[in-house]
C-alpha cells in the first residue's frame, strides 16, 4: 500500500505533491519521492528514504520546478528496502520523459519480468511497477495513450497510477478498483490523490472519486475522460475503510470515520461484554471504533493509555538498559483510570468481529469488496513466485551524494 | 519548561537517561543533552538541537560510558535558541568535572551575571542557569554540598536541578516548588525525574516526589536527605497540571489525567452548553477534558478532528502554494462528524473556565499554587531587565563537526 | 580520459580497486565508484562524485565484499556532471549482474542510442558508455563473449574496458588502442588498470601491457586470450605520454617520464633560449619538461614556482574579497629567485615544440599516434551530434541517502 | 605550531582571512576557525575540525558578516584533537566580545591555569591558550590595552597573537621573538599573518615584520605602535626556516628558499658524496636543498619520486589488503631513474647536516636562534607537567549540529 498524488496547472506544482504526500504519509513511510515537469517538458525527480519531511526542504523545492507533478510515499509490501525501489519512477523514452506513481501490486509481475529482460530490458529496481516502465517503452504504439493501453493489458492486479508523459497527467484505476484515487479541483488546475484527506490539506475541492477502470487524461485545464478499461468484477480492499485510510477521508463514497464506528458497534452487537467497567481504544487508530462500541453498548468510554507523540522510526531500542517493557515507549497507562476503575489488568476474554460484520459496517454490497487479507480469498491468480529468474539475483546500489 | 533526568548506580546509565528524556520531550523540542560520568570520573556530554530521537544514536551511546547520567530537554522561554544554550551544561572546575541540568527561570539572573563578568567570569552561553555553574565555581566553600549551597543562597526564582559533582548526583527543588521532581528505584540504582512518565519507561518504581525544599545527595547506593533549604510559602505552578505534564504522570500528588478531568467537569457546570450535539477535544491536549465535560454534561463524545501524527519540526510551509488552510496540516475535519451538526461549522458562544474553577479541579489547597501566568500575579519580584550590560551583546557561534 | 581498474581472485577486492583508483585520481575527479561481486554472485555498487577518498569510507567498504570487482574515476570529457554519469555501470541482464567501466569515448554513441530508444530501451543516463550495456543486454548471442562481441562490433572510437559477467572479469581494448590497459599479477589473483602505478601501489606486479584488439577473460586463477578483434591501424593517444598519465606510469611500452625529459629536449633543441638565467618548471606536471630543457641547454634549473599542496576541489573562490590574483591561489612566486636573477617578470618570448618534435620525443613508428588533439586529424568519423532525439531532453535526479 | 592571521578595515573580512588560512593551511590542519566583527561590534565565530577548505563554504561566510576578521588554523603540539581546542578563542568579558589566535606554547600554562581554577574560573578547553583569555578577563585594569599587558607579564614562553577587542585588532609578538608575524597593507585594510605567502594570496603589501616584543593596535585606518613589551634575548625558531615555513615566504628577513639552498649546499659541503649518480628530493618539502646540493656538487639533479597530489587526511588505509607498501601512497618511484643509475636501491651510507652548518645557512648571528627542537636547550623553563591538577581530568564535548 502506497500513497500516491499528481497536480497539474499550479505553479509550484511539487510544492502542492509534498503537502499531499505529507497528509497521506500513513500509506507508507518507507521512502517518497516527487518528479515534476517544467513548462519546457524536462522532467526532475528527487527521491529519498523516510518520511516526506525528512526528504524535502527548501533546496528541494528550488530544483524542482514546473507546473506539473507527481509523487509516492512507499510502503514496501515486498522487496527490499532500498533507494532504487522508491517512487516516482523516472525513465527517458522516445517521447521524452515518463514518469509513474504506482499503488497496488501487480500479480504477473515476475513472468513478465523475466521475458523483458530476455528481450534485452535493463531492470533498475527490484519493484513490480518497473515492468510496467519497460511495458510502455516497448509499446509499438503511436499516441502515449495507446503505449499506456498496451502495457496495462499485460499486466494483472492491483493499479491506482498517475503518470506524466511529457506535460500530460495520466490518471488510472485498474477494473476492479482495488484501491482508491480521488480528482480535485484547485485554482485553475487540477490535484488526483490516493485520499480525500490529501485534498483537504491543500484546499482542493474533490470533483469526484474514479471509478475502476477509469482512465483520465489532464492536459492544461482539460480533463478528459478516455474509454474505460475492460469491465471486471468490482473488488475494493476492504482494509482501506478498515485500517488503512485516515478517518477523516472519504473512500469508495464512503465516510472512514462512519465505517470505523460502525465496526464498533457491530463489535458491540457480536462480542457483548456485560460485565466490563469501560471501554478504550489504543490510539489512535481504534479511536472511533471505541467510540461506537460505547455507544452501542451504553459502557463508558475512557482514555486508559497514553500516547507518546514522539514515537518516530529513529528511535533507538535500548535493549542493554533491561527491564524496561518496550510498549511503553509508545504508550503508557494512566494508572488512576486503570487501578479505579481492578488490581491487575488482564485479558479475560478477547472476542473478534466477524467477516459478515465487517462487511455489514463497510456498508454496500458485501460482494464488491476484497477481503483476502482476511479471507486468503483472493480476486486474481497469485502466480509461483519461487521460480524467480536468475535476474533478481541481488544487486545493490549505494550512492554518495 | 524543560525535562530533567538524573540516573546513578545503573550501567550505560546514558540510555536509561536517553529513554526517560524521551517520554519527557513534551516538556521542550528545542535541544537535548545528556552528561555521563564513568568510574573514573571522566565526564563526557553530547547535546544537539532538536528532538532527543535525532540527537542521539548508538555512536553517540558508545562514546557516553558510564553509570551516572544526567539529561535535559530544553524549551525556551527566554534566550535564543542556539547550540551554547542547550543543557546539561559541563565545566571543569576545582572538584573536577561539574555537571548541572535545570528545570526553571533565575528572577534575578542578569544582575548576578552582570557582578560574575565584572569580577572576571567568562560566559559561554545566554541562558540563566549558567549563572549557578559561576557560583559554584566561585564559591570558596570546602565541601560540594556547601558550594552548592552558596550557589542557591543568591539565585531567586524557580529551580529543579539535576547536578553531578564527580561520581556523586545531587538532587534539588527551590523552596517554593515552582517545578515538579520526582525520585525512583531501578534495581540497585536510582532515577530523578520531572514527571513519573520517565520512571514508567525506564521500568523504575516511584519511590517519592521531591517536596519543595528538599536537597538530595545520591552517592553509589546510598540517597542521603541534606538538610531542607530554608522554608519559603509553596507556590506549585498549576500550569504542570493544566497543560505542561502528561496525562499518565503524577504530580504534585496528583493525577495529572484525574485534573483534567476533573477540568471538563468544571467547566461543564460553569459553562453548561445545553443545546449542544456533541463535545470534542482539539487531540490530544484536551481529549481528557472533553471526556469530563461529556460525563458531566450528558452530552455525547465525538471525535471530529484528525490529527496527523507525521507533524514534526521538520515541515516546510509550503506558503507559495497559495489558498491552503494551515491548521490543516496538522488537524484535519471529519466532515460527516460535523456536518451531523448543522451546514456550517462556526463559533456560536465561547466559555471559560474561572481560575476558581481551575484551581477546584487542581484540588488541594488553592494558595499554594502559582497562577502567574493566568493572573499575573507574581511570588518573586521581577527585576528590570531592560538593563543589560554591555556582555550580552550578540556573540554567535557555529561548529562544524 | 578516465581510470578504471579491474581485480579478481583477490580478498576484499574492492579494498584494492580503491588503492589503485587512487593512484589514478589524476585522470579522473568528477567521480569515482566500485563494483563488487561476491562468491554467490551477487553484485553490489557504491558511486559518489568527487574524489575517490570523498566516496569511499570504511563502511562502504563492509558494504563491497567479495573477491571481484570493478573501479572508475571519471573525467567528463562530454554530458552533464551528474552522479547518473558515474561509473562502473550495473545492471541486471538475462545472465545476471553486468558491470562496466569505460575509458574511452564512442563516436557513433549517438545515433546507436536514438536506435535503441527506439525499440523501447530505458537509459538512466547520458553518458556513452550505457549504450554498451544496452547492445550486449539485447545481444541474441547465447555466451557472454558473444554478446559482448556483438555490441563491440557496433560501436565505433576508443574504447579500454573492464566489464563482470557474473563472477568473470573481462579486459578489452579497442582495435586502434586509443588508451592503455596493462595487466598484473597480485598474489594468487590479476589485477587490470589503465596505469602501471595502479599495480604499483597494490604491490602488484606487471604481467603485460593489452595491445589494441585484446579480449581477454578471467575468472578465477585462469587468464583467457580469447580472439582479437579484427585488426585496424594503431592510434595511440599522444597526449597519454604528454599529459595525462603519471610520470612514474609505464604506457604504450614507454616511461612516460623519459618521454617527458626528452620532450624538454627536444624543446631546447628547437627553442633554444641562448640569454635565459634560469629554466623552471610549473610544478608539477612540466617538472621532467624542464629537467630536460635544463640538461639539453645547460642553463641552470630553478624553483621559481610554489605549488599548495592543499588545493582541491571545495576551494571557494572568493570573488568579493577583490583584488587577489587567481593564480596565488595554487601557485606563489618564490620573490628572490625571481628577482635575482632582472626587474621585473614579463614574457619576451614564446616558444612552442613541433608536432615532429613531440612524436620524436614519444619515440617509435610517428604513424601509430593519434594526434587529433593538436591537428584536428580524427581517425574516425565524428557525426554530427547536432541532431539529438527528443530522449535526451533535460532529466534531473537527485536522491537523500 | 598554527597559522593566525588577522583583518580589518576590509568588506567581508571573513573571506580574506580564509585566503590567507588557506595558504598557511601548512602550518596546522587539525581545525581551524574565523571570528568575524560586525560594524555593531557582534561578533560571530565559525570553527571546524579538518582543512580551511573543508570547514568553510559560502553559507559559513554569509553567517560571518563584517570588517574585522581574526583566523586561525591548529596544529595540535599537546594536548587533544577536539573541537573544543580549535581557535579563534571567543568570550563576553566586561568589554564585549573579546576573540584571540595564538601561535606558539606557553611553558607556564598549567601552574596558571590551576591558580585559575582554584579562583573560580571555568574553562572550555584544554589549550593553553585559554589561560591568555582569563587572565584577559580577570584583569582590573580599565583599558584593555592594560588588561592585555597584565595577562601578558603573567605568561611564559612563546607567543605570537591576534586579538579583538570590540572591532579593535591587536597584533602581539612574545618579546623572545620565536614565532614569526607579518604586517601587510590591502587597499584601505591591513593585514596581519604569520607568513608572507598569506598576504600574497589576498594580494596585500608587505609593511613590515613585527619585531620581537611588538605590540601593534589597529583601529579603523589607524595603526599605533604601542610600547614594547620588556626586552629579553631573541630567539628565532630555526625550525621555521629549516622546515615550517613556505619557501615562497620571507621569514625572520629572510627568504626560507634562499635558506633551504643554502643547506643544501652546505650539506654538500659537509657530506660531499663524490660516487654519487644523481641528487633527489622527497617532494616537495626538500625541493631547494636538492637543488642546493646539486649546485654545490655538481650532481645531476633528477626528479626520483612522484608525489600523488590527492593524498589527504582521509585516506583510508586498506590494511586488509596486505602486500601494499604504505610509502607508495604518497610517493612512487621512476622505475627508469632509479634502474639507470644500480641494480637494487639501497642506502649505502647517511649524513646529516651540523648544527653549526644548519645555522650557518640559516644566516645571521646565530646566538639570534632557538634550535631546542634539536639540542634540547630551551630558552625558557620547562616546568614538571606531571603534577597536572584534579581540573584536567578527562571531559569531553561532541554536539550535533
Amino acid at each position: 500500500m502506497c500513497g500516491i498524488i499528481g497536480v497539474t496547472g499550479i505553479a509550484d506544482a511539487a510544492r502542492v505533491a509534498y503537502l499531499g504526500l505529507y497528509s497521506l504519509q500513513h500509506r507508507g513511510q518507507e521512502s517518497s519521492g516527487i518528479v515534476a515537469v517544467d513548462g519546457e517538458g524536462a522532467a526532475r525527480s528527487h527521491r529519498g528514504m523516510g518520511l516526506v519531511s525528512d526528504v524535502f526542504d527548501e533546496h528541494v523545492f528550488s530544483e524542482l520546478p514546473g507546473d506539473v507533478a507527481i509523487g509516492h510515499s512507499r510502503y514496501s509490501t515486498a522487496g527490499t528496502s532500498v533507494l532504487a525501489n522508491a517512487q516516482p519512477m523516472l525513465a527517458r523514452y522516445r517521447e521524452g520523459p515518463l514518469a509513474l506513481a504506482h499503488n497496488g501490486n501487480l500479480t504477473n509481475a515476475v513472468q513478465l519480468r523475466s521475458d523483458l529482460v530476455t528481450k534485452g530490458s535493463i531492470f533498475q529496481s527490484s519493484s513490480d511497477s518497473e515492468v510496467l516502465v519497460h511495458l510502455i517503452a516497448r509499446s509499438e504504439a503511436r499516441e502515449p495513450e495507446d503505449q499506456l493501453l498496451d502495457a496495462l493489458e499485460r499486466v494483472e492486479g492491483a493499479y491506482s497510477l498517475v503518470i506524466t508523459v511529457g506535460r500530460t497527467l495520466y490518471a488510472i484505476v485498474d477494473p476492479r478498483g482495488f484501491r482508491p484515487l480521488v480528482l480535485g479541483r484547485l485554482g485553475h488546475g487540477w490535484v488526483v490523490a490516493s485520499e480525500t484527506c490529501a485534498l483537504d490539506i491543500a484546499g482542493a475541492t474533490l470533483v469526484r472519486e474514479l471509478e475502476p477502470g477509469d482512465f483520465v487524461r489532464i492536459h492544461g485545464e482539460d480533463v478528459d475522460d478516455l474509454p474505460k478499461l475492460p469491465a471486471k468484477p468490482h473488488r475494493r480492499c476492504v482494509f482501506e475503510l478498515v485500517y488503512f485510510s485516515r478517518p477523516d477521508s472519504t473512500v469508495f463514497h464512503r465516510s472512514v470515520d462512519a465505517v470505523r464506528r460502525a465496526l464498533g458497534r457491530e463489535l458491540a452487537r457480536e462480542q457483548p461484554a456485560p460485565g466490563a467497567d469501560c471501554v478504550f481504544s489504543v490510539p489512535d487508530s481504534s479511536n472511533a471504533m471505541a467510540l461506537g462500541f460505547s455507544e452501542e453498548s451504553g459502557i463508558k468510554l475512557e482514555h486508559a493509555l497514553i500516547r507518546n507523540h514522539y514515537v518516530g522510526r529513529t528511535f533507538i531500542h535500548p535493549a542493554q538498559a533491561g527491564r524496561m517493557a518496550k510498549v511503553k515507549i509508545k504508550f503508557n497507562p494512566v494508572r488512576e483510570v486503570l487501578e479505579g476503575i481492578r488490581q491487575h489488568l488482564g485479558v479475560e476474554s478477547l472476542g473478534y468481529l466477524s467477516l459478515d460484520g465487517m462487511k455489514r459496517a463497510a456498508g454496500g454490497n458485501s460482494a464488491e469488496f476484497c477481503d483476502a487479507c482476511f479471507s486468503g480469498d483472493y480476486p486474481t491468480a497469485i502466480p509461483d513466485e519461487s521460480k524467480r529468474s536468475r535476474n533478481a539475483a541481488p544487486l545493490q546500489v549505494t550512492m554518495a551524494v
